[in-house]
């Protein structure tokens, strides 16, 4: 699922004087995730974004790099799971261990949140925070650098909450999507926000595209740290309480493992979406210029890498003889497809994975039935 | 492709008094094939008859261990062509080198006997022969060596050509067939040939099958080396004097090489069948009992090889899910499958071939096709 806004130009103007200094710029890169759906090259130890699935760098790396001048490289703080932790770490050779933020067990995006912006707060009062994936596909370095300053000079001025909208290229059943209030465009940079939305069906979609004023929800926050650690205590006070209580139990600047690992399972498991866009009354969205997609299973890197005559889509040598739109992901093994359609063939070396295109999603499904084949080592 | 004809008896009879003392018994294993339609297992310079398509044991080995208690083993010879002659030895280290005749080009089935049978009258001047091919797949050890012995008998005390025909178990249409005369059945274990018949379509294959009188052309043979060479020289007088000829080139027993390389090219290409089985009158049929198949393609292994419930064939760690009648080779690597049917799917270690079973006898073209495609070395 891919978004091309450079053509349709700059959607966020630049806002003039209103610029946030670099020091009090800081990201959080939510590196939380399992990936399942990529399997067999995702594995538990391995997730999504530490797979080089857009370049030849992982996702996170891809990420990271990716704000070089926007964002200090100190002032980046990425939080993934305790089991990922290392490897992580290995991906990020520039970033000091104190910026990789482990949790003992997943809590999802409004713990994970509400902890490095506690971090962050601690190092820099009055940060402003911008909130990303490391899974996510960023076409256009340039518009991305210049949505975001724009986004940290509206969040630190108005103390908002901006969220990112993507401009729909076709109806997306995939995605959330964000409605733009009436009559707000033309104003400012930032719109103000009517409603966020659940996946729609397709007809539903449909009906955003046409309407025009409905974009995908990216997941790509910017806020004053302060701001959310505010908002949290209003929209989810007993998180809020739980974080200043973990907050308050530092040694020497850091809240120490046997802390995180007592605390941390006991927050309460909800989303940033749940938890606070939903809620708050200072929710603004950006109609983004840069090109984004969230890659989602298999099926969906076809779009992002080369393709043949027959929409053959792979980076590793291929013979295709009476072969069309079959995704095929060796890690540089040649592959001969002879008579197959829509076919995506995955091999990462110790295992093999064939499955039509249409039946991506049920990957996910794939690592928890190996162990009754034996193959409970290639989860 | 199978034939499982145990069931159905000792179909040849034995015959008191008339065994041929192991000294005279001797065979020639035809090694020439390249079996394209193996790729990517099979190559240039890995021919089928190389590959461990049945058991762990390639083909080959699998053949002439097959004779063990039959022909001794200092009497069995193998043609194949020069390219392949290091690998065919390594397979067979009880062979000694001169066992081993190595085509500088193939000249076709008539030519490499032709040869091999000049060396057996040499080595033994009243020597009977067994034609075998070392990408056949036998089932039935005891009534293999059963036929064998009979056809040895037969074929010594007739001097005729004894060919082993397969009674049909379906109408194949891609082997050749044998008609047996009428009324030659009840008297002796060899019946009398009426005609060879090509590959039918599958309409005459039914009636073949339904009439009785139609065996499957298994390409193997039994009969006196004086007699063969006689044989050629009344039908194919061109090829047995080009033989003759180079047979007196010996220089202490042996052709040189030098001889070979300028001589065999030049020989007729054409096939025992055409140049002899189908003109002599002294030709005879035994109906095997052993079971019999031409392991022709990828598809035709899924009979040989361990199937799950759904009908999916493999020697390898396989989890199918909503999958059903695949043909699964890569050689110990983990393989799963989602949502996908009837699918051949190969790993050779350093290319994948995915196609489904249908096209299969398109593999053969993939060879041809992969230098195109950058890929020439996998040949």
């Amino acid at each position: 699922v891919t978004s091309k806004g450079k053509a349709s130009g700059a959607a966020v103007r630049s806002v003039p004087g209103g610029r946030v200094e670099p020091g009090r710029r800081y990201a959080i890169v939510m590196a939380g995730g399992s990936g399942t759906r990529f399997w067999p090259w995702s594995r538990e130890d391995v997730p999504k974004q530490l797979l080089a699935l857009v370049s030849s760098r992982s996702m996170l790396a891809e990420t990271v790099a990716r704000l070089r001048g926007i964002v200090p490289r100190e002032n980046i703080f990425v939080v993934t799971g305790r089991r990922h932790r290392r490897r992580v770490a290995a991906e990020l050779p520039g970033l000091a261990s104190s910026q990789v933020l482990a949790e003992p067990v997943g809590r999802n995006t409004a713990a994970a949140i509400g902890w490095a912006s506690l971090e962050i707060r601690r190092s820099c009062p009055d940060a402003v925070t911008a909130v990303l994936s490391a899974d996510h596909r960023i076409d256009g370095a340039e518009a991305y650098r210049r949505d975001l300053e724009t986004a940290f000079a509206v969040a630190d001025r108005s103390r908002g909450l901006v969220t990112f909208g993507i401009r729909p290229e076709f109806p997306a059943t995939g995605y959330g999507y964000i409605l733009a209030a009436a009559g707000s465009r033309a104003t400012a940079p930032a719109q103000r926000v009517a409603a966020f939305v659940e996946k729609p069906d397709l007809a539903t979609a449909r009906r955003y595209v046409a309407g025009g004023r409905h974009y995908w929800n990216s997941g790509m926050f910017v806020w004053r740290a302060d701001v959310i650690l505010d908002e949290m205590r209003v929209h989810v006070p007993e998180l809020a309480n739980a974080l200043s209580s973990m907050d308050r139990a530092r040694v020497r600047g850091r809240i120490p493992g046997a802390v995180l690992a007592g605390r941390y399972p006991r927050l309460p498991s909800i989303s940033i979406d749940y938890a606070v866009l939903e809620k708050s009354d200072r929710v603004s969205m950006l109609a983004a210029s840069f090109g984004w997609s969230d890659i989602g299973s298999w099926d969906s890197v076809a779009g992002l890498w080369p393709s043949d005559a027959s929409g053959n889509s792979t980076r590793d040598p291929l013979l295709a003889v009476d072969a069309a739109g079959n995704v095929v992901a060796t890690r540089g093994k040649p592959v001969v497809l002879l008579g197959v359609d829509d076919l995506v063939v995955v091999d990462a070396g110790d295992v093999l994975l064939v499955c039509p295109r249409a039946r991506c999603q049920d990957v996910r499904s794939v690592p928890g039935l190996l162990a009754e084949a034996g193959l409970g080592e290639l989860r």
